[in-house]
């Protein structure tokens, strides 16, 4: 049994996060909390997310499983404004999701979660931790794009900078120590990612003003962040390109 | 004989109504008002436009015929803002329409009426007749487009309501009676109708608040609105697509 | 040595004007102003811009030249707001232009200049002048696109005219002489012009509000307006389009 609302912004969070890795996705629905786990086709990255039921208008629900078609979500998220709420409730017996907008209600089937399994979040030891505004990030992104069609993060006992290496020209975006709202980096690490996904993953992130990163070197990169005016958070994980040695 | 002064705000109006269904039309000048007639090319639809002396700044004309290629308007509005004023003068002697904005004046070829014959508006017995606002259409159609090509849309004493059937998802846009400004519906109808065409009629009401339809079962629906402000009036009529039955 | 900061408003006046005609260009680096004089591959136009050190917030150079890829330039005002400050800073040893905007710092390969000539900006004697709002020009291109690929520039006592003739429908722009803010031309003239070349010419105005031609009878188009606020100077020439006589 599900029943729940919910603020259409709120929602976007969820779908913008998601839908960064996946077309589909198994929602798990708790009695205190969803949460969704997913990989991406080409098990580069991955995606950990919680909504606690307290980012709800409403909500009612028992244990279960809901897969859910991300297009179809945005094209519910394209009939509300930012501040309306959205309703839904699963329909056990068709397996649909009933989804009300003002007054439209679309009867959704769902995606089968047969196939889905959870991925196991690895536990990582990731030596760099620092907090960043998300502004900084958007900013290092534009200038890379240009450039490469990678990123490396470097993190240092100096501040947190991102670069990124041309044919002719390279990059650097350089966020001083003292411009990090935390830094712990005893000494200095660095990994290099693919910009398309860092960027993505980076403009799923609508609300949140800052962003913590874990770093190490030729290691992945955790980013956090909250969602849902803290009522959630996200995990995305990202793995490293190994640079060859020239 | 032809003169006439219109505020582009009008002008767009009736030149976003017409083109909805042709690329050129005759329009019908008399002492006081325009009128113009049109079939769309599939024969699906028909447009009534009605536009009062009093709807100009500027209006003196004797009885008359303008073939007016709609792209061309399109182009004459680009070069005016929405309260600025277009003089119109018909030159006979070279069959070219003489338009003014500003410091611009584009003498333009009319097209040939010869072979545009005025299209006789059937007189239909539709049993329901309801007022809705504007938005609840539009609202309707975004929810509709990802579902299926095609609407029905229903009428009953409950109220007003627009459906679309796919393979998997419905949706349903309903209306309730408290809603609509009028309803007059003894028994349920329901007629089934192109989305695209349905859409785009609506699409071409740019300042009515509220829209009159009238509907039977499987009969066509006949779509009023006003524009400029109340100083005219269009009549959209629209063939349905016959259900089979499976 | 070249050392200056800039912001970002005055830089894409600059490259606004420039990148209109070519894709490098070499800048001509001196003690008091930098200038550009470049000729489109075409050889139809020529571009004359002069910006003073008064137009940057710093500025220190000795005599120089440098090679600039005028893309490389739209990414860099990517990353910058209107009012924020841009430092450049040539790096001789390897040639590259250090371009700094907030935390994001950009090495940047400079262009080899030897391939590129000072283009030699011809002496004409051209009998009409006239100062005119940008904004005119704009209308009138506007209204000419759909006409032709070509306008007539016309000028004589009466003011200033712009008339594009297609093979239907004409557009005349006229600016009468008491709406011209200067007006010198004792006969009439007119020349012709292609219509790309001239559209993106005044595109390329971003902030001044008046724009001094100077026409002939069949001869060049010179385009002067003012950039940074006064303190920098473009000079445009467009080659006419010799009208054969049918």
């Amino acid at each position: 049994m599900f029943e729940g609302k919910v603020k259409a912004d709120v929602l976007k969070e969820v779908v913008d996060v998601v839908s960064t890795l996946v077309d589909e996705a198994k929602f798990n629905v708790g009695k205190d909390s969803i949460t969704v786990k997913a990989v991406d086709p080409a098990h580069v990255a991955m995606v950990d997310l919680t909504l606690d039921r307290g980012a709800f208008e409403a909500y009612k629900a028992d244990e279960g499983e809901l897969g859910v078609d991300m297009d179809k979500m945005k094209e519910i998220l394209r009939l509300a404004k930012g501040g309306e709420t959205i309703s839904f409730s699963h329909d056990e017996d068709k397996n649909r999701l009933v989804v009300t907008v003002g007054n439209t209600t679309r009867r959704m089937a769902l995606v089968d979660t047969a196939g889905m399994s959870d991925p196991k979040v690895p536990s990582l030891n990731l030596p760099a931790k620092l907090v960043v505004r998300t502004d900084e990030l958007r900013q290092a992104i534009r200038a890379s794009e240009s450039i490469s069609d990678h990123i490396a993060l470097k993190a240092s006992p100096d501040g947190f900078e991102i670069v990124s290496e041309g044919d002719t020209d390279n990059v650097s975006h350089m966020v001083p120590k003292d411009l990090l709202e935390e830094l712990q980096s005893k000494e200095a690490v660095r990994s290099l990612f693919p910009l398309d996904y860092f960027s993505n993953m980076v403009k799923a992130i609508s609300s949140a003003p800052t962003v913590t990163l874990y770093l190490g070197s030729d290691y992945p990169v955790k980013i956090e962040f909250k969602i849902a005016g803290g009522k959630g958070e996200v995990k995305f994980l990202l793995a490293p390109r190994i640079e060859s040695e020239g």
